[in-house]
């Protein structure tokens, strides 16, 4: 007969999977190019994962979350549960910072598969269910078998045993099948029986998923950008570190929790940039703390104009007293002066003549920067060098680097660099400051990044902001791009704000504070600064270039406004979370309105915007009473927590009327 | 210095990349569980690949779409062009059929980024180009060195060289720099300069993608289904293999290529099912073909009746001769009375009481069948035993099987069997009969499956259709899903075929074979039998449990109407490819219109049916005339191949009337 020839001419080679898995996990969400990149959290942060999973036949399949520190041999686990069409879904949240390894397991359930079919088969003409009985029986017998077998069983597992063995025993009674399925089925019995699953057919992601909780600063942040030169506001004075503390002051006043200094290090001398980039510069202008390096040293030093290392140190103290971190910007430009020019021209872009290459970007020209080459032959060096540098002002108390342009150096090297950072401290968080094409901003994101600077900075309309806000936090981008929204920098002072009135000022301030969960400014913006070089969006006399004389308590500042904005930010955890908003429906296109959830509706914080500066506008917003728990019939109160005013709202549509002088803005919670 | 400090304490541990990559290439697509599964493809079919490519800074990119053979030592490729936002793409197609892999490399290229620099330099104000000519000339003489870097460097490098080398020398002469840059942009020198970059620090993906070219008649098949047991439409004769001669010509004659037939294997006599699925059977009723094996053997057998395997060769040969494969049903099931039962009884599912269980789906019981246990402790031995089955009818000239109910088994078990066979077989194709849900029927044709049944059976309205097929076509299972479209299977009378007139079996006919580039009817439709067992999909007196009276050339019968429609697929190139479909926009919604596209738009069908089986419909329907390169004022004429008729047609907007009797359907062609 052909049956046994074929057999035993065994013809197949035999590339049998090294078991018979028959549950398939598809489709994981979420997951950052197939786990290349870790997704990002904070401690408490909701974390849910979805997968198809699916098994040929009808067995009844359990599926479990899991996951663990890299280094931990032991899983943590949370029951998955199907939502539809063989999607299923579980959240965990994490309590410490630190690296995570996430999979899926899922099984066919002999246990709940057996009871489904026993009661299906109840609802047929059967009338025997030894065969039934015995099967479920010999099921229970070795679950009560597994709950024994691990190394040292504890008292708990001896129990859970012994409850199986019972379970076992009364299948084989000639109890009522009725009686026995309604035994089973009670609650205790799932839990035991889901604590002693038979798995050894389970199927697991062929790889676990990377995961990185970071600490709370990672997503909820207020930042406040000086230059500390400036920080007295003087023009014939060059100020010092010692000069800061009012600054730093006024920053903890306004609510701010990060301060944020230019670069800090020697400036050049050669090419030295003049007043509002004048490329000559008079005797005793200070240049552009961006061209770094000069003979008093280059990344590892400190200006000497603004004081010593001690002073710094001394001033990093202080801000910490005030709940302040002081972040410093890592900008890896170097001026002719630096000492890497003499000590290290491998590093730099040379000319057929030998010479070294200054930044060019034809037909502009930067003569006052030297770029560095991260492909030179010597990169290895070069790379780990830049990481050197981080390190010793992680040393030196800065936790916080601002990355200035990282999108004009290799992708793959902040992927190292990050890493290198982090394996010895985790806590340190890098804002990138890449204003680019947007596949270069996310792939910053993905590769380490823990904030970044946006395109907010030009969206305007409500249209273009609530698109925008929704690409950010609803699609992919929100597991690995954490928006930190800016009305200004000292490189943008956006078309919308150049002579601009207060009222302008307001409603940007209110939009990045209350859109996003960091955010930041520039100084200057607090009180009002609004002159341009014409035709661009360059600050005039812009302090990049020079000092800058300014009284800080200005006649119009918004300070008080800003205070609130940020006031009302710490005090509502809707808002320290990023992902969880959603617009909501208004009649007037100059009405922009959203909801930050938690997962407690009481805590909602809704916030209604008016985008014209110049005339009150009216809406009606549509609220999403049933999301909130109000029923449509009954009246409510919300209470402003901007403006310390209360009305009485009621149904799903509420009048809203908003004057750009006295109130631009809601910010509502709801009193039930 | 703090500077020699820490570059001497060397802290870093030093987990750099081995090269310092700058491109960044992501989000391919099409890659199928990221390159866990095969994109599928037929020779010269079109392969588009997508990808997000950029790099830091302002380098020119290059990227170039490779692939190979998996053995192959060299790659071939094609140069990619950017899209917009960082997407490039690039299409190759293939030649033959086999296994495939590809890949991306890109790089930033020094030639193109050196031009690209100096002719913005030549807008701006520098006079002198020394430095920049002096660059260039070196870039192009490492490029005439790397023409030579060959191990037998060709005369045509040799050439290639030495222009390079005129053209390094050129950028020293005094030139004028336009006249220099007129030159280089020259396109032999921009081709030149692509066949030697300089790619030592290329990019390429981390591992290439898996691709599988199968033969034509993956994609492009028309399947005519019968018993061969009633192939001379007797209920008093069983008829043979060689009684099916006539059959075969009737299925030739109306343009089918595929004949498949249902289990051709001795059939049980325990619980053998009676007419209409009747739980008892009388002597001599012949059982169903799906409860495979008796005394007379299993699935290396065939049933005697039908004649012996010489008679099944000598039949294949015959419909090889009419140009028609036969398909034999691979369905694992197993009789009480198969061999399998004795010799292998550790395969089967076993009560307590050792006894093997039949097939349940409780309270339904198929006593006839005995399903075998994919996860036994054999497991091993019987899934090489599936592989062998099949291998022993591939032997004997099957090369395509339909599988019975795949989504019962485990994936990883049919990944294992299609790419044993495969091994050495590439040609064998599978068609999954998975009516389940969603995620198993994709998941099926991701892992392999060359076609797949669909719920094409069960859509009917416009909306439903075009929603359907556009999620076949143009979504991801575009690459891996190919859905063959039948109106009815032995299992399936749909509710709009029961009682039903001509007019809708044509209307079936025309979506199945006119919509997908594979189609296929059990036998009986072309006749329009609609008798269905009571208020279910099932056919009445079906012969998948008695033998069946038929005249099969009745009156009222479709046949010619078929024959026209596989007709007009043979001759028309647009319906030989399968994701080229678009619906073209309706008023009427019981008037549904699609293109299907070629690259040519000469080749282009314009499908239009009348999906009412009862009333003449009219509509406008509005062509997209730009793409079919028809001016809007210019008149043209479009020929109907169905019915041989010709209109004149002006502008987007065209007016059409279709009746169901006389002319449910247009099939345009455009003359121009």
């Amino acid at each position: 007969m052909p049956n046994q020839q074929s057999r035993k001419s065994n013809r197949t080679s035999g590339s049998l999977p090294t078991e018979p898995k028959s549950v398939v996990i598809e489709n994981v969400t979420p997951s950052i190019a197939g786990g290349r990149h870790s997704v990002k959290r904070v401690p408490g942060e909701q974390f849910t994962v979805e997968a198809d999973i699916f098994k040929d036949g009808h067995d009844e399949l359990e599926a479990v979350l899991k996951w663990k520190t890299p280094k931990a041999r032991v899983w943590q686990e949370v029951r998955m549960l199907p939502l539809e069409n063989d999607r299923w879904s579980a959240s965990c949240s994490f309590n410490k910072t630190g690296k995570y390894q996430f999979t899926i397991e899922a099984w066919g359930d002999s246990f709940f598969s057996w009871l489904h079919d026993l009661e299906r088969r109840l609802d047929g003409d059967q009338t025997s269910f030894d065969t039934e009985f015995s099967e479920g029986s010999q099921i229970l017998l070795s679950a009560s078998t597994r709950a024994l077998s691990t190394k040292k069983p504890r008292a708990s597992d001896k129990s859970d045993s012994d409850t199986f063995k019972q379970l076992s025993d009364l299948l084989l009674t000639k109890a009522s099948p009725q009686s026995v399925v309604e035994a089973l089925k009670a609650p205790h019995v799932f839990s035991l029986v889901r604590r002693w699953p038979d798995r050894h057919l389970s199927s697991t992601l062929a790889a676990p998923l990377p995961l990185v909780v970071e600490r709370p600063k990672a997503r909820f942040s207020a930042w406040y950008e000086f230059f500390p030169r400036c920080a007295e506001g003087r023009a014939d004075k060059h100020s010092t570190f010692r000069d800061c503390l009012p600054r730093l002051q006024d920053a903890a006043d306004m609510g701010f929790d990060v301060v944020y200094f230019p670069p800090i290090h020697p400036i050049g001398r050669s090419h030295r940039k003049g007043k509002n980039n004048s490329v000559s510069c008079k005797p005793g202008e200070p240049g552009s703390p961006w061209a770094i390096g000069a003979k008093e040293g280059g990344h590892y030093s400190i200006a000497p104009e603004l004081g010593t290392l001690d002073d710094f140190k001394w001033l990093i103290g202080e801000a910490l007293d005030r709940n302040i971190e002081i972040a410093i910007d890592f900008a890896i430009n170097c001026s002719p002066d630096h000492p890497y020019v003499k000590e290290h021209p491998e590093w730099f872009f040379h000319r057929p003549d030998g010479t070294i290459k200054y930044a060019e970007n034809p037909p502009k020209k930067y003569q006052d920067i030297y770029p560095l080459n991260f492909l030179c032959d010597d990169w290895q060096n070069l790379w780990r060098e830049m990481v050197n540098i981080v390190l010793f002002w992680v040393d030196h108390g800065i936790h916080i680097f601002r990355v200035d342009n990282p999108h004009t150096k290799p992708v793959a090297f902040w992927e190292y660099l990050i890493a290198e950072v982090h394996k010895k401290h985790p806590d340190i968080l890098f804002l990138a400051e890449a204003f680019t094409q947007p596949k270069m901003m996310q792939a910053l994101g993905k590769i380490g990044f823990t904030q970044s600077y946006t395109y907010f900075t030009w969206r305007e309309s409500k249209e273009e902001l609530s698109e925008y806000v929704t690409e950010l936090t609803q699609g992919p981008m929100r597991d690995y791009y954490r928006a930190n929204f800016w009305p200004n920098t000292p490189d943008i002072l956006p078309y919308h704000l150049q002579d601009a009135a207060p009222a302008v000022f307001k409603i940007r301030a209110a939009l990045a504070a209350m859109l996003s969960s960091s955010w930041g400014i520039y100084s200057g913006f607090e009180l009002c600064e609004n002159q341009a070089l014409p035709g661009r969006e360059e600050y005039l006399d812009s302090e990049k270039y020079q000092l800058k004389e300014r009284d800080w308590n200005s006649a119009g500042n918004i300070k008080e406004f800003i205070k609130r904005l940020n006031q009302i930010r710490q005090e509502n955890p809707a808002l320290h979370e990023y992902a969880n908003i959603e617009f909501i429906p208004t009649e007037n296109d100059q009405i922009i309105a959203w909801i930050k959830w938690t997962g407690d509706c009481d805590q909602a914080i809704i916030v209604i915007v008016n985008l014209d500066p110049k005339n009150t506008q009216e809406s009606m917003i549509q609220l999403p009473l049933e999301k909130l728990g109000i029923p449509a019939e009954q009246s409510f109160e919300v209470s402003d927590l901007m403006f310390d005013e209360s009305y009485n709202w009621q149904g799903h549509s509420n009048f809203i009327s908003l004057s750009p002088r006295s109130k631009p803005m809601h910010v509502l919670k709801i009193v039930k």
